[in-house]
């Protein structure tokens, strides 16, 4: 507030002797945004305050100020609005980066290299974890052993998971810092690989736990640490802000560290880890937009059912692949009700996590019931709305309720998706156009780190229905495909209108802010190949360049 | 930094026409401040720059600032720095102001009629909770009962302490909130008031927990509403800045509403309740310093021991009134260390609760052994160090330990350390002047809501050592009174400097915030009885009024 009268009092002074707060200028580019109904506006020139918001857009003809602060040829490049991911788990995706990868390793040998560099790599860590290895893919004709591990880290405890998640392997210092005894005794739906009688390092399904349960929980420097990785990593990929699916108290503390400390570089709309989270990050209502329109708790995330893979989507009618099971419902409607209005009641924004037909009519009966009492803009949002009864369709729209969707969901379920359901109840699968005709807004994200937070990818997908394999040639379904204007709305407009954030962020009409990415290519008019493999060049975020991409890439 | 950059600029365009960001000025006042080694400074004006920050001090020749945003004729009152309370319980202040009083009640139908027109204000808090009725007081003949409450309050749980805290008071929805059946039994050590066999209303000692176990936590909008009440009444006081004394995650949670709110209107120097409570609002390390000086995560309060009058302080003899009995160490030597050194790896400032003689030296022990390895400017404190033995003091000059004590327990508690200590071991007990020449950096409070946080009563201790009664004559201990200038210098610079917060508040030399008071007396010339019943005319905080008295009180 201060700055821009500062501005406005050194403009009416203008003279080479002030101390200017001028402006920035992002020229020379194809630049493209949504306005806010979502019609496409070209520029070729960004003006920035000094605010680091957008305050004009040029076209080629428009005279160019001439104070500026700084100046930014663009090269003719493409510049659109930063990336919005509208469902994304930000600390899960900062502490995937740190955990130790084992996934490409393909022998003993090697992993045990990577295990003891990882280690020297984190001295302060107390405990090295990791996971991805694959004694098959070794070679190796057994299991590891705790001595292997031993042999490059004795002094702190080692747990590294299988790559299927099915087993555990241990140091000896993990082993003793969980307590396990040389005569442990297997547990029910669980195995001890063992030596000599003894447990020899590897601990399979239900036996896990007797490691595991000893990991310490991060520490606060972890989850500092697991927040830079995570914002290096949406910057690198042209992601400028997310909705966090999920914060806990832990996590909101870390983003708080960071804005306060001046370290937040990724806009957060939080979305708390169930009512609990909700009161103790909000209290009585959702917090102010902080840190200059870059973190806010926004509502609360809460689960109606499982996933498709495990069959744990709340169906309708039974698996197609598995008759008498319907998946899970988490909660009932009674307790879904109640949920839901303690956190209407104070003006917390509910986004329901729904992914089967069973689940997503759950969830559209429970906000029918509660929009009689809660009017206003409420922005009920439908995580995943992956499975729909064709019949259920018009409810979304009726209540205004966004279909919170990951296109990149689609490409990888959808095999998976065939056998769940049968051919008959795919109609409403993934069903992002039939959904946008029915005037149902949509936000995009990539529920990362679940899937990649790439967002070309997810473009791709949108605009596809192929897989990078080009498969199904034409597009799974393909009358579900978006336009590319469309999908880029999703993933910016769209999925800032869902987090109440479109006067602040998701397109560059003036006013918002400069929130921007330059792009090797023209999403508009790239194949999809080339969309999937696009680099972003720059990103910034509130007028400042947050990420550049290095020459030697 | 933006605004002090504007004023410049718009200094170097001084003209007419400008919108100016110009200086207020405070004038025509009594003023004094000590400056930043303790020396008294006086003044006639106090100018105050745009950020809210002392710009210049004038004495009555200096010339007045031509051009000012504002101007205040103090009328030749006295102005000094805003008091700091170097310990105090924010919230603990702010509930206690908030609780239903009963003490001054007079009959039951007095009684009933404050607790029906306290519900009628509180319609939407769940219980009413309340404290200090007498039966006796009232004439009664009887305890009161829940059919008496039912009658003015049928719809919500009532419960309300007795005076001494002994036996509670319920109504039939509080005793069925709390599932007190019609049989229930008397537990060991507690008795139920019954009429008919059944429960009466009244549970006397260990009964009472048969209804209280119900009574809900606070929730969010009860904290905000307490940190609101607390502020008023900390800044009706003449306290701009207080230390919060056991800080937990959801007293932090209220004062970042506050702040992120524009609704922090006193400082707060928080010390979280234990090192659980420190890490998670701390996380790695203290928090920045929040809004403009008015929030910060210091450190940690622990205890060491219990109170006096309970016989919880630990004693390094029996306590005089209790042959073989030396009190309560809430933690050992091994504990306290690992506690300690949790903190100050991170570079958590330490406050320890020591009451005792016992606990005292455990705490200086425990110093020592971590000053080995804890080097810089820490700033150990101990909290209340209300009897030291006086072999004990030169060890807190040694490692730069500051004395937190409040004067007003001196005054309450004389006669009870008599009985305790006995005449032969008092020579360090409340020992403010002795610790101040052995070197050792006072800091004064009040330990509200323990006491009343009034700080010219502790003012008048201070300088007395007699209670408003003029009792003992001449003082108590009268050898360990301070002079005014000390007394002041312990509530102001000495408390901000406990909080490392010296370079910020606390004396109003140029760049410090402008936090002081305006008083209807001179604080360094009238008589102990005056200063005591002083009236803060005006408090401001950071160049802003917060508390003007009104005309009719």
């Amino acid at each position: 507030m201060f700055a821009r009268t500062a501005a406005l009092a050194a403009a009416l002074f203008a003279s080479g002797a002030v101390p200017a707060w001028a402006d920035g200028l992002i020229d020379n580019v194809n630049g493209m945004t949504l306005d806010a109904k979502g019609k496409v506006v070209n520029f070729t020139g960004l003006v920035i305050d000094d605010d680091g918001k957008v305050k004009q857009l040029l076209e080629r003809r428009d005279k160019r100020p001439e104070k500026l602060d700084y100046k930014l040829d663009g090269d003719g490049r493409t510049l659109i609005p930063g990336i919005i991911d509208a469902h994304g788990h930000v600390m899960g995706l900062g502490f995937s980066l740190l955990t130790l990868d084992l996934s490409a390793t393909k022998s003993l040998e090697e992993a045990l290299a990577r295990i003891k560099a990882y280690a020297d790599d984190n001295p302060s860590r107390p405990w090295i974890i990791g996971r991805g290895w694959n004694q098959e893919k070794w070679g190796l004709g057994r299991f590891p052993t705790a001595a292997d591990l031993d042999a490059v880290v004795p002094d702190r405890p080692v747990w590294l998971e299988r790559v299927d998640g099915h087993a555990g392997w241990a140091n000896t210092a993990a082993m003793q810092a969980a307590g396990v005894k040389p005569d442990v005794k297997d547990p029910a739906g669980g195995r001890v690989e063992r030596i000599g009688g003894k447990p020899a390092g590897v601990f399979v399904d239900a036996a896990e736990a007797l490691v595991s349960k000893a990991v310490p929980p991060p520490r606060a420097v972890d989850r500092d640490a697991a927040l830079i990785a995570a914002q290096d990593h949406l910057l690198a990929l042209g992601i400028t802000g997310i909705a966090d699916m999920g914060t806990t108290i832990d996590d909101w503390q870390a983003y708080r560290r960071a804005g306060d400390e001046g370290r937040l570089r990724v806009r957060i709309m939080s979305y708390a880890a169930g009512i609990d989270a909700m009161v103790a990050i909000g209290g009585p209502r959702p917090t102010p937009w902080l840190y200059d329109d870059r973190l806010r708790l926004n509502g609360v995330k809460l689960y109606l059912d499982g996933a498709l893979g495990s069959r744990g989507a709340l169906l309708k009618a039974d698996y197609a692949d598995m008759p008498g099971q319907r998946g899970l419902a988490f909660v009932n409607d009674t307790q879904l009700l109640n949920m839901m209005s303690r956190a209407a009641m104070d003006d917390f924004q509910v986004a329901a996590h729904a992914i089967g037909d069973g689940a997503n009519a759950q969830a559209l009966s429970a906000i029918e019931e509660l929009a009689k009492d809660y009017k206003g803009d409420r922005r009920w949002r439908i995580e995943h709305a992956q499975i729909i009864d064709p019949v259920d369709i018009p409810r979304f729209a009726k209540n205004g309720i966004i279909a919170s969707m990951q296109p990149v969901h689609q490409i990888s379920d959808r095999l998976m998706a065939e056998a769940r359901l049968g051919p008959a109840r795919l109609a409403g699968a993934y069903a992002w156009r039939t959904l946008s005709q029915a005037g149902v807004p949509l936000a995009f994200g990539s529920d990362t780190p679940v899937e990649s937070p790439d967002p070309f990818a997810g473009l791709a997908a949108a605009i596809t229905r192929e897989g990078a394999d080009g498969q199904p040639f034409g597009g799974w379904q393909p009358q579900e495909r978006l336009g590319r204007v469309e999908a880029i709305d999703a993933f910016t407009r769209g999925a800032a209108y869902a987090g109440f954030a479109e006067d602040r962020f998701g397109t560059l009409m003036p006013g918002m802010r400069a929130d921007f990415i330059l792009l090797d290519i023209d999403p508009l008019l790239s194949t999809p190949g080339e969309l999937r493999s696009a680099k972003v060049v720059e990103t910034w975020v509130g007028g400042v360049r947050r990420y550049q991409q290095s020459e030697v890439r």
